[in-house]
C-alpha cells in the first residue's frame, strides 16, 4: 500500500474544513491512490464540534482515510506533517480596526510558524487560507527559519477561478478553455485580476472583449464576488473556498498543464521589481512538485499601476506586524 | 465530448445539499469524465441563498460542470433528468407529532412523484434523502405510475457506513476490508444493522466479536449515531449523509464489488416474506446499473424479530399516508 501523506488542518471545525476534509479524504486533493492521514487542530472550545465532524469522517468509511488525529497543541498537531493547509483565523469582527485584525491574526500565525518549525517535516508544502492570508502567511514563514520560505503559500486560487468563470460567462465559453488568467498581489479588494495573456480557446481575450469591460465590470466583479456571496447566502464563501484550497494543492504537487499557469500567493524573490519579504500573489508554473514565478511579462500603465497598488497595500500589513519576525 | 447527464437535487439550498453539489460537481459521483447539468429545486423563500450556492459553483470553474439551472417549479426543474435526489423534506419542528410529519413530506413528495411522472427521462434514477425518507419515497413512486417503480429508492448507505466504520473500529480493521454488512428496514431507530454475514478481512464476524457486544453496542450505536452527531455538532449530519448519497448512485451506476453487497432501500417484491408496496432496505447487488436484492439469507430468531419490526413501523407509516397514493 502506497505510504499515507500526513495532512494539517487548522480550523478544523470551522466551515470551510466541513467542506475541504470530506473532499481530500474522497481523493479529490492527491488523488484516488493516495492514502491520508489527517491531523486536525483546533481551539480548546471547539473541540466537541471537530469530534462530531471526525465522527462524520469515520462514517463516510472513506478507503483512502487512514487515520485521523485531533488537538489543540499545534507542535503535537503538525508533527511530521507534508501538507499544512492553515485555514483557522481569527475574523473581523464588528467595528474591528484592521490593524487589530492583523495583530490578532499575527499572533496565532506566528505561534504556527514556530510549531511547524519544529515538528513539520522538512518539506511541508503550507497554504494559508485564513485572512488576511498573504501576511498570516508571511508571519508563519518568518516564524520558521529552519524550513525554506518557498514552501509558504497564501492562496489566490479562489480569485483565479472566480477570474476563470467571468470571463468564460461574459464569452458564452467554458471555464476549461480559458488560459492564463493571472491574480497579482494581494488577497483583498486591492487584488489584481489580469486579463492580458488570457486565452479563450487559444483566442487572445483583446479580440473578444474590451477595455472598458475589462476595467468596470470583470475587476470589480472579481473583487467584490466574496460580498456578493455573503449578501446571498448569509454566510461567507466555504465550499469555494475549500474547493480552491484543493485546486491549489494539487496543482503545486501535480504540476499546471502545458502551456498554461496558476495564481498562487508566494515568497518574492525581486520578480518584477517587487520588495522581497513578501508573500505575493504571481501566475506561476508548477513542475514535479515545485513552483517558479512566471518571469518575463510586460505591463501597460495600468497594469503596473494596479500591481503596485495592491503591492503597497501588503507592505503595509508588514510594517504594522514587523516586530512579530 | 461526452453527453452531459442531467442530475436533480431538491432542498439545494440546504445543509445537506452544500456538501453533496460540489463534491458530485468533481465527479465523486459519476466519475472524472462523465459532465454533469445541476438542476436545482427549492422553495421560493430559498431561491436567494441558492443563488449564492450557484455562484460559489461557478466559482469552483469545475470542468465537468456543464450548465446549471434552478427554480421552484418542480416539474420544470425535473425535465429529462436522469437522476433526481430528493434531499429537501420538512424537518420534524419542536413538539411536531410523527403524523404531522409524515402528512407535511407526503404532500411534498406525492408532488414531486408526480412532477417526475410527467417530466423526467423514464429510466430517470430517484433517490431520496429526505426524512422519513422510505415513505417519502413510497409516495413520490405511488403518484408515478409511468415510471418503473424500481427506479424509487431511498438512502440507507448512511447507516450502512456507520456499520462498517464501527465494526473496523472494534476489530482494528480498514473500513475498507469490511464486507457483507447489511441494514434491513426502515431508515429509522427500528432499523436493523446485521452482521450475520459479514466478513473482516474474510474472517466471519462470529469469529471475532461476541453476540452481546453486536446486541448491546453495535446496533444502539448504529441507530443512534445521528443523535450523537447532532449533539457534538450542533446540527445534523450533512457532509456524512451527502457522502453517502454519492456512494448510493455510484454503486447503483457502477456496481457492488464482486462477492460484496451494499444496502439500499428499494420497492418490496415479496423478498423474504415481506409485504409488497413498501420500500424497505435490503442487501442488494448492483450490475449494469441494475439493483437486485440478495436472495436466499437465512435468520435466526433474533434476526427476523428485527427485520420485522421494522417492517411492521413501515406499514404503520404506509397505512398513514395511503389516501395520498
Amino acid at each position: 500500500m502506497t505510504k499515507p501523506v500526513r495532512v494539517a488542518v487548522t480550523g478544523a471545525a470551522g466551515q470551510i474544513s466541513y467542506s475541504l476534509l470530506f473532499r481530500i479524504a474522497t481523493g479529490d486533493m492527491l488523488g484516488q491512490d493516495q492514502p491520508i492521514i489527517f491531523q486536525l487542530l483546533e481551539i480548546p472550545e471547539a473541540m466537541g464540534v471537530l469530534d462530531g465532524v471526525v465522527k462524520e469522517l469515520e462514517d463516510c468509511s472513506f478507503p483512502l482515510l487512514a487515520d485521523i488525529t485531533s488537538g489543540s497543541d499545534a507542535e503535537v498537531i503538525f508533527g511530521d506533517t507534508e501538507i499544512a493547509i492553515l485555514v483557522g483565523a481569527k475574523p473581523r469582527s464588528l467595528g474591528m480596526e484592521r490593524s487589530d485584525l492583523l495583530a490578532e491574526n499575527a499572533a496565532i500565525f506566528s505561534g504556527q510558524g514556530k510549531a511547524l518549525n519544529s515538528s513539520a517535516d522538512r518539506n511541508v508544502r503550507v497554504l494559508v487560507v485564513g485572512n488576511p492570508a498573504n501576511s498570516n502567511a508571511l508571519i508563519a514563514a518568518m516564524n520558521a527559519p529552519d524550513l525554506p520560505r518557498s514552501n509558504f503559500t497564501a492562496m489566490m486560487r479562489l480569485d483565479h477561478n472566480r477570474a476563470i468563470h467571468q470571463l468564460a460567462a461574459k464569452t458564452g465559453s467554458h471555464t476549461s478553455l480559458i488560459e492564463k488568467v493571472a491574480i497579482w498581489g494581494n488577497h483583498s479588494a486591492t487584488q489584481y485580476p489580469d486579463l492580458s495573456n488570457a486565452l479563450v480557446d487559444k483566442t487572445p481575450v483583446a479580440q473578444l472583449v474590451d477595455d472598458n469591460w475589462i476595467q468596470r465590470s470583470f475587476i470589480p466583479t472579481v473583487q467584490q464576488r466574496g460580498v456578493a456571496i455573503q449578501e446571498a447566502r448569509g454566510s461567507s464563501s466555504a465550499a469555494s473556498a475549500a474547493s480552491a484550497a484543493i485546486d491549489h494543492i494539487r496543482t503545486w504537487v501535480q504540476g499546471t498543464p502545458e502551456g498554461d499557469w496558476t495564481s498562487m500567493a508566494v515568497a518574492t524573490t525581486g520578480s518584477y521589481g517587487i520588495d522581497t519579504d513578501l508573500i505575493a500573489s504571481f501566475p506561476v508554473e508548477c513542475r514535479e512538485g515545485a513552483y517558479t514565478i512566471v518571469e518575463g511579462l510586460s505591463f501597460d500603465a495600468f497594469s503596473k499601476k494596479k500591481i503596485f497598488d495592491s503591492i503597497s497595500e501588503l507592505k503595509s500589513e508588514r510594517d504594522a506586524v514587523r516586530h512579530l519576525f
